[in-house]
């Protein structure tokens, strides 16, 4: 199923903005897509040097002029920290390169703002890594919402619970709001549950209450280097922590539809709870991370249903984002995978394509937007109106 | 293992108001324990006659004094509407009878405040019908966390989503604010779900934040009578509704930890989704309605857990309240039967027992307390604090 | 629901012979129904007064002739060790009277066709316990492909696995053939996967092929009594044990469709891993016992569909075993209930009614044959056939 | 993760012989890995040269011998049908090349004997693609295994049900005797299981039963050409089948422990049910292909346990398997992405590492000792010894 889609993908070339564990994942997905990841830009010339060695790229930007100059580089891949975002991007648009952006797309909603004029003028591609869309069945949920097959969508809830800072010992440059921004769980894991919920139901909140946690006020920091998702080694140091361990928000939709969600990072044995469940007119359904490969559609006057991703039996969006026969899991990688294959094609044709389903530098902003409400409404105690994008 | 814990009961006789659904799961439960069901009180002296001879009970009262006057009658359980119990209860009471009463205890808080004092001055056994907590492995979980095997609580999230009132069609005295209360769904399951979670975690919310949607505020009435979970047949006529379709809810508790939840009785294919989620400092624990049977604990650095319900490895809490051996499921009706076996042993006993774990009248009349400020705070866009039970 | 099924019961009678774990759930089962229990008969007229006095039951017969002379008793429940069913079942036919025995029906089946026979001259209802048909999805399922819902059944596999015998210290009296039979897991667990499948697909299989596996040769047998599912105290003394830890089993039906199942006692975590899959030519049924109110019903060219136990929307063989409305869990207990409704039902009319869907004696018997030929197969490594029952 | 093993595989390039569905997954996951794809052969120069195309890989072959002269190739992938394996990897080893062979290794057991000796002289990788044991999960248990903490393994049950050819109009090469080979599920999907199972348990069966069904003997055969996994167009003309649409497996292992298990290709609503279950004599384990991030720990003293794939609390063969950190599901594509990773590294390293876990040829040749064995079984009716391999 692969082989029809790919064979123009390999005129375009990439680089890729951050070496990280995301970066690597995006290196991977373009490698496996065929193509050619022309260079990298490290934390610094030498950490962008051992780290292409280490993955086998030619080449290793010692700064974004270089790469921006480098002719064979298309697209740019941005997976930096969220405080170097709006900067590259900046950089990449005006240099005339596509962008593909990890999520948040800035530290401000004045800054995407910027950005998505910025995108808007260029002409270019730009688009936001919210790869959880990609998911084949989050994908073919979006069409039956879209089809009417829910009906009315009238109730959205779900979660993003994780537990990977869960210890006053577990540090990541997130927890501090001057890289991370002042949100954390919010900001890193609760707005890809808002993009998903948004894409597939097609509406935004509107509105928002939310009630923030922070439940260890004070973590040791390393001293050293942290990877995320790893476990630091030497000497630590107290510091504050401001930003939420937890949030609980309650949203309105323009049409009187409701939604209720939480995020954590601190939930013991919860790697990664992603779920959401959508209650319509007609039917509803409702997608888990942890069963990826399975939408779950509920009746009342009819047994439920358990939709297996399979191409032979989704629809036009399902089959679109599916790499793999019926039978044969795919997983995160694969969502990228699909997401780029998506990206990619429209490069290749210059525009986005009508039927593409990414997340745009608008969809970006939103989100910015949305954690501008979540703040003040956590700080004011009162529901706060998220105004359009 | 039910063996050694009937010898007593049938000493004690039992009455029953109210003949619907709940009531006959309590009369099937009364029975399987070995306590004399000597008579029922139904909506009617019709009703009850009628509904006497369907369930092969010797005798139907005619009004709740006759009942009252029945000398063989020492615990009378109470499941009529809502708006019946605080007049039934208190003359239940006052009668130097023991009392189970469905939930909700009462319509005001104001009422149920009464009730917890004529019960306290009674010295009678007064219990709510919260028997949820009767899985055993909630009371599994209850044991748990007051061992401080979870740690402290910090995060409680759930759900009671259903989907029996999802058409404008279905109808239930609940629909209605002058029989149900102002709350229906809050009231009806979302008071399940608190009285759960308090039970377990130990702790009561002190503040509340709500939204409540009524997303059909016309539904179609039946002109004829209408059983609980039963379709009804004949004519109907609009009528307006105010109450609660769903309810998004966040918690407060006194030592910083907080709560989501959600309410719904519309969402279509969940007959019964109700579920709780405890992030504890050590470990996590979460249980589902629809695999009552286990309990899974999360854990960071280890495997998690799934408990089977198995009295082999269960705690004192969860052992007691189990009555088959593992691997033989235990559900709905077993709940009715670990409940009243433990409220008999006490009436038995002639006081509340040191482990005894059924709801009481106190933790009744703060479900009105909560439901008040629900009302108040959906009311007003605002926290709103819980006072003391 | 109950209701309307129950007025007649109460003029029928009930006596249970044995008084362990399985006795205590008749026991309870009937009192839900409303069917008086006169009395039960013990293993020792001591053992028997000890559990009356603890089940709260007026009358503990000191012989079985006693049980038989009483009057009252019209129905006798057989759950006394299966060497005890033959002379036991044969008194109680004899003596006019209706039975319900315990599988397996008997020791032989040379004594089941005697039994068979014997029931169908005395005109009584003569029921076996398989009570896992009355799972209420499970009946379902029987009314699914009796409608063709499946197309014909091609291929039947499953699994009924515990550890309760997982460990030498481990003792039951079933462990010893003296006893239990030659057969232990298959006999004593492999039967119920047999007779369910059998009930649900509407085949008998003609022919055999079985692996017997017997892991511990020896066993440490304890010196006192032991309860089925509870650990032993005191002292222990070998004993070289013949019957089956666990069992291959390989089935042909008549009209070609095959089925595969294994049994095992010694499956360290699972206690009661119970389960079938039949796939049909045009559809597949599967049904676990650890999620019994699911029913998985799978397709080719649609998504799967689970159906939830919810009499609003099954057949009538399914509504008919349903006790409580959907989202209120059934178990174990609950399936003695809906077996012995339609037991008793039948009782009342005076004959087997044309949609009873219990284990007959016949159904018995072919368990006996099944079992003969399992044993005949795993002694001489070949296929063996069934005779017809 | 994946960043510290990568960085010598670029020196080594590889070729794929075969370019349908599951060509396309080896040439994705080379390039994700960094392996360069010199060249594709397909089943015939016009094909390959499409294909190559379709899928940006820069060089078509005409024919093996030109692949072979490629000096740029150290490594050839053979994904062709299975009738062409031998002769296909006579050739490349022969010409000092490395060797990824897809199962089943050849189409009989003297072509696997051979190809085992022809392997072990050349000094060269050379790899059977039994991807299934890639799942992190089950490097995880086989480390579990190795290290004693199930205890022996008594039991060993599973099944690989899928649903691809249940209609008689489904149609590929595999079913057909002499393109295949004489079976068809046990050599397509059965020696997955048994592959997986005997590396995780690290015993191989000695002894087999078999049963062998062939539900539909006439198909329709497509008159054009069918790709795997897709639905064919144009005319049909009838076919005999004497393949197998399932098979019951017996297994008998040399320390005494047992097996069965079931294939089937007939199953609706199984996309790719593949699951395993052990049981240990100190506990169990159990991976299900549609949870593959899950491994089930069996107790019988404790509760069960589920391990996520998490490289934070795996054993060192699970972390080495693992790509991403856990709550970030791996799948299918993964296997292959993990599985090729160790095999360069051993191309590189000149040698098969102590640690490599992938299927040599010997493992393959066992494959088709088990193979002949079910064969004769089947036809036999008994018990058929299997040869060490």
């Amino acid at each position: 199923m692969e082989d029809t889609r790919l064979h123009d993908v390999a005129r375009t070339g990439a680089a890729v903005v951050g070496t990280g564990f995301i970066g690597t994942v995006h290196i991977g997905a373009l490698r496996r897509l065929g193509v050619p990841v022309i260079g990298v830009l490290g934390s610094s010339p030498e950490r962008g040097a051992e780290r292409a060695a280490a993955l086998g790229v030619a080449q290793a930007y010692r700064s974004l002029d270089e790469l921006l100059a480098d002719p064979l580089v298309q697209v740019v891949h941005v997976t930096s920290p969220n405080v170097a975002h709006f900067d590259q991007v900046t950089q990449i648009l005006s240099a005339g390169k596509h962008v593909i952006c990890e999520k948040p797309l800035a530290m401000t909603s004045a800054q995407s703002a910027q950005m998505v004029t910025l995108a808007h003028n260029s002409g270019k591609i730009a688009a936001v890594c919210y790869n959880t869309r990609f998911y084949p069945l989050n994908q073919q949920a979006r069409g039956m919402v879209a089809a009417g097959e829910l009906g009315q969508i009238r109730l959205i809830s779900g979660q993003f619970h994780q537990d990977w800072l869960a210890k006053d010992t577990d540090w990541n440059w997130r927890l501090e709001a001057d890289e991370g921004g002042p949100l954390r769980s919010v900001s890193d894991i609760g707005t890809h549950w808002i993009d998903l919920t948004s894409f597939i139901s097609g509406q935004r909140a509107s509105a928002v209450f939310a009630e923030l946690a922070t439940f260890m006020p004070v973590r040791q920091k390393p001293t050293g280097p942290v990877e995320t998702f790893s476990a630091a080694k030497g000497g630590t140091e107290p510091r504050r922590i401001n930003t939420d361990d937890a949030a609980m928000i309650l949203l309105r939709y323009p049409d009187g539809a409701r939604g209720v969600m939480s995020t954590s990072q601190i939930s013991r044995g919860h790697r990664g709870t992603l779920w959401w469940d959508m209650s319509g007119t007609d039917a509803s359904a409702a997608w888990h991370a942890d069963r990826p490969e399975q939408l779950w559609i509920g009746h009342r006057d009819a047994p439920n249903q358990i939709m297996l991703r399979d191409p032979s039996m989704m629809n036009p969006m399902g089959i679109a984002a599916s790499t793999l026969p019926g039978g044969h899991s795919e997983g995160f990688a694969d969502t990228f995978h699909a997401f780029f294959r998506q990206v990619y094609a429209d490069v290749e044709r210059g525009a986005r394509g009508a039927a593409s389903s990414y997340a745009s530098f608008d969809d970006g902003h939103y989100e910015m937007l949305f954690c501008d409400a979540v703040l003040k409404s956590a700080q004011d105690g009162r529901w706060v109106d998220i105004p359009d994008a």
